[in-house]
């Protein structure tokens, strides 16, 4: 099944220029032809080609499916990007498929990468999205300092923070999280966070965490992360539990 | 911390040429430095360097430490390679770090890679290895046709097929697991398993199982899989809880 991604579809009733090209041009989809469509913020449409144009397709809605979340709060996970692009890359489409509301790129004290493209990663994840057939396509924010974060997410319902120091004792994510809540986690730069940044989370509510008794990747330990709360949320039943 | 690799450490007492000169050369490791080691089965020994040879760097072994398994029973994934050779190489990295006992390519009707570079793959899984600080390096095996890997695994303890067609009634793998006894998950080509394999898994005791509400890749399909196991192991207490 092909989705196509029309943000504003409900409004407009119309397919943005690259998926018009891509439904009308590319697929050959004609006046009449059923199609899909998805908002990005959990709905699903079916259309029907009203007419086929290859910049700016219009349809009519025929259906429209509400996509339960797969998590019946939003997850958010803040990483320090990879010195290595594609690795971040590579994350950003493995944490849409799985499912996460929001990526923000942390940047630490010790962040071996300060910058990143973020309109790159924002079109990685729509890509990611279709492919998933899911129907949330997640928020990528722009680089965001520590403390920044931090302060953001003062009244997140639950706030975790991972990192590699086991001087400190730390609870697994699995065990400390309340399946179905708002959630953010921190995952560190492989610089690990500084001491500074860990007290400035913890004082307003982070939990230091542990994603198991493995080193992991920055990148690696951002997915585990988020597959953490999914699999909870299956066993806890607030997961969508319908295969499919 | 750097970890050497050498699986026959304990009767040689020798670095092989590739981690001597790692030692030697470019560490500079010198006569009377402790270092070390893991034998990628389960052991992790401290050294003291006899011999700081380029080639053969000669130890005493100081210290034996035995690191308990991840998981009481073995993990295999069964995975048919994608298309595109980076994203299994990519796949072997992230199993080694999570954790997995054993990797099957697997060689399926609907497959759209029909080989693979076995000793570029277990260098990979080395390389995680060492990098995740893991004293198991996970059996990396030769393409393997579906019908005998079925046949191979009749007696796994519990053995599970993903797939994607919804039209069979399939539980959450991880609601459907068992902690602690060995275990097998197959996961299929992207154009899937076809419905004589499904029936021939079925017929010897697979489960059929779904690994939640999104079409994952098959990479990620099998890596969320594998994590599934390690998060229900920790909830069920028989992942190793010590975070470090």
């Amino acid at each position: 099944m092909i989705q196509f991604y029309a943000p504003d579809i409900e409004t407009t009733l119309t397919l943005p220029e690259s998926d018009s090209q891509h439904c009308v041009r590319v697929l050959r989809r004609s006046e009449g032809d059923v199609i899909v469509a998805i908002d990005g913020r959990g709905k699903r449409f079916t259309c029907r080609i009203i007419e086929a144009h290859a910049k700016r397709a219009r349809v009519e809605i025929i259906g429209t499916e509400y996509l339960h979340p797969f998590w019946q709060g939003k997850i958010a996970i803040a990483v320090a990007p990879t010195k290595h692009l594609d690795r971040m890359e590579w994350l950003t489409e493995k944490l849409t498929e799985i499912g996460v509301d929001r990526i923000t790129p942390l940047l630490c004290r010790h962040s071996e990468r300060r910058d990143i493209k973020q309109s790159r990663l924002e079109k990685i994840a729509v890509s990611a999205m279709k492919q998933s057939l899911k129907a949330v396509c997640p928020e990528v924010d722009d680089m965001t300092p520590f403390m920044q974060f931090v302060e953001e997410n003062r009244q997140t319902a639950q706030k975790f923070i991972a990192w590699c120091d086991d001087s400190h004792p730390r609870r697994l994510l699995s065990q400390a999280l309340q399946p179905g809540l708002d959630a953010v986690v921190a995952i560190g730069p492989e610089g690990d966070f500084s001491p500074e940044e860990v007290d400035a989370a913890m004082a307003v509510g982070f939990i230091p965490v542990s994603l198991g008794n493995a080193r992991l990747r920055t990148e690696t330990a951002a997915l585990v992360a988020c597959d953490t709360f999914h699999i909870v949320g299956q066993l806890a039943g607030t997961d969508s539990a319908k295969p499919s």
